[in-house]
């Protein structure tokens, strides 16, 4: 069954594909093994990764230029979201942003690694180049560092495939002001994430793709701090601005989590608009992949779902910890960005708790009065259960330089956790 | 029956005093008219009159002292929450505020007249004195304007009854700074309060005793406009800020709706920690009162039930508005501050629609898939139904002086609807 052509599997609970338009193929998917054999060395190895996902402590705790902040950075490097990428493989939207970051660079060429191969993440194409100015995220309890650029705004940005001379002005504006100021605002002491995502999921954000309350208390402390007129400016008509930051936390608390032996645990799920890409912990850097998905959503304007690229963008780290569409019942207005009812955003969160691990007591979600968000996704559970990950995301117009189109549901192809699964399974004692 | 003393009924649906630790007595109470006779008449006048609560706009427009701003204020007047009240009735928190205002004002003695009278309202004990800042807020659809003084925050303040000297040197560093700070913050234009309570029912503000949302996205709008650093800080420290200036919000656009004749919309509900009185449009100014009745809710430290002064405050304006109790289902999170659970604050909207003659498409709840919020109460409804009205609302020490020690929720007692009820019936052409 595996060998055939799956493009999106809504086996399961389908009650997203009810909810919005749906496209995606719905097939009498059933998993290769109705029930795992009991696998005790596992369960530890999940509990200890999981373990480490539930006590990071993410703090902002500064920003720099790509060049010097991110480890193996390197002029001619350009970093991308999702599984690694070649040239010629690169999808609409991601030739976008990398030709404009070619561009921004002055470069005629350059190499291609992931972000997270960097210990990086970058929204939608996620390129992230020399010059950029980029935030540095610490787990205040493993120690280690995230990294991502800074949010550009909805619309015409380069994340999305937009590369025009306003796009790159903005670049350099956010290079030349916006860094240097938010640089000297963190001069004044680290600002706790891990407190800012959980007030945000009490004041109807899921941080994946609703900002409004978590950018609002980081706006708040960041005006205390003495921020310029201008950055203010710029922060306050970008609800969007926290994204980069949620992720990059996400990204130090799965990356902590890596590198348990036996654990099956998912640290990775990340696309590059051509692959989704899954990494586990006891897989350590392996990627398992399979091509990506197109989400179906809501579009701006007289987009249609027609003009949608495949799913792209490391932002799916935010499911990874346990938000974005994983947190979905805290964020029931979410609905009027990407589709659905408040019931099915609800239902949406408390079909995750079928496929984690644990329920994160530093992600309260009020509406399930205050259960931690399902947090830690276990490759073995969607084997058993055949519930593949809900992600909530921006769709990119599929052509180069076009941008944003709309927002909208997808879920995560099975194939690379059946993979997973299957290289966890042959590599047993 | 109704000569009988009823501390608080909690008849109709009892989920409330289902959900908190209740004291509250139940009463087998039945409406005296099981079904009222059709009256096309009252139906026109309390249409004419919801529609001016739809319709209302309110913008905060400016800051001013109040001798200069409130109309009919006088040296030697104090302001005071609910309806009117003799020194000799004043509740322990009501003594506590107005001595401390006596002292603030240095006068040895002044004379006693409800907000209400004044085109204002005040949260708690509400008082209001000549030298105090206050808000003028304008509903710009009828004109009317409406105003409040600043919130000092929570814990031991002059609106619980607490009066000493750190309470007077805050509220004097208010008048000397904070407020001529907002003055000049609001000469750049006026802020769109209706703007703001639509974002923050879709971020779990009530309005009533949860604003952080309001309160973060006012404090955006005044950063951007130069706020000095101090009053920056001030109004970050205090999640309630942005109370008092929905009550004006709410006042204005409750007084646009007055005055319809023979309309039984309830335009004013207010307690003065002794009495609750209750207006409705077509009696204009007429006070319908009965006894104060003692909130159940959750305490502070080691205070406990024994500690709640009656209900206090013209705070009830935000359930006249169709906000706090009204919009529970909007704010899940607020069951941490006022009791009860993620469901029951979500039946307590869905009970407030079968006392209310619209659902106000500028308050929607994301939660009832942006329903908008039961808008528009009807003694009607009241008499037919025996559902009396949920109020959420902050807790005072009964003493002077001490200040608060707790929030919780509250039935308004039915006396003063059924009188208005009578009044209205007995005043039929």
């Amino acid at each position: 069954m595996l060998g055939q052509p799956i493009r999106a599997v809504t086996a399961g609970a389908s009650l997203i594909a009810d909810a919005v338009e749906a496209e995606q193929v719905r097939v009498d998917w059933r998993p290769p093994l109705e029930t795992l054999r009991p696998d005790p060395e596992t369960d530890r190895a999940n509990q200890e990764a999981v373990s480490r996902i539930l006590e990071a402590k993410p703090l902002w705790v500064g920003v720099g230029t790509a060049l010097d902040i991110i480890p193996g950075m390197r002029p001619e490097l350009l970093l991308h979201s999702g599984p690694p990428l070649r040239w010629e493989d690169a999808s609409g939207p991601m030739r976008g942003a990398l030709e404009g970051a070619l561009r921004l660079e002055g470069l005629a060429a350059a190499e291609l690694e992931p972000c997270h191969h960097h210990q990086a993440v970058g929204p939608m194409a996620g390129v992230i180049s020399a010059g950029m100015p980029v935030v540095i995220v610490e787990d205040q309890a493993s120690g280690r560092r995230a990294y991502s650029n800074l949010n550009e705004g909805l619309g015409k940005v380069l994340r999305y495939g937009a590369n025009d001379d306003a796009v790159l002005e903005r670049l350099r504006w956010m290079a030349q002001v916006l860094g240097p100021d938010l640089r000297r605002a963190l001069e004044a002491g680290p600002i706790d994430l891990g407190a800012i995502n959980q007030k945000a999921l009490q004041m109807g954000d899921e941080l994946h793709n609703r900002h409004r309350a978590a950018t609002s208390m980081l706006f708040r402390e960041l005006a205390l701090r003495g921020l310029s007129a201008a950055s203010m400016k710029f922060i306050d008509a970008n609800e969007y601005f926290y994204l980069n930051l949620v992720m990059a936390a996400a990204k130090a608390a799965c990356d902590a989590a890596s590198g348990v032996p036996r654990s099956t645990l998912v640290t990775t799920m990340a696309r590059n608009g051509t692959e989704f890409g899954v990494r586990i912990s006891g897989a350590s850097e392996r990627w398992f992949t399979a091509p990506a998905v197109v989400p179906v959503g809501l579009f701006l304007g007289s987009y249609t779902q027609a003009d949608a690229n495949p799913d792209i963008g490391d932002s799916a780290i935010t499911e990874t910890y346990g938000l974005g569409g994983f947190a979905m019942a805290a964020a029931p207005a979410i609905t009027r960005v990407v589709g659905g009812s408040a019931g099915t955003a609800r239902d949406a969160t408390l079909e995750m708790y079928e496929i984690t691990l644990e329920e994160n007591p530093n992600h309260q979600i009020p509406s399930l009065d205050f259960r931690g968000s399902p947090t830690g996704i276990d490759v073995r559970r969607i084997v058993e259960t055949g519930i593949q990950p809900l992600i909530n995301t921006g769709i990119a117009h599929k052509q180069a330089g076009v941008g944003q189109v709309g927002a909208g549901l997808v879920r995560a192809p099975v194939e690379p956790f059946l993979e997973a699964y299957r290289w966890h399974s042959s590599t047993s004692a």
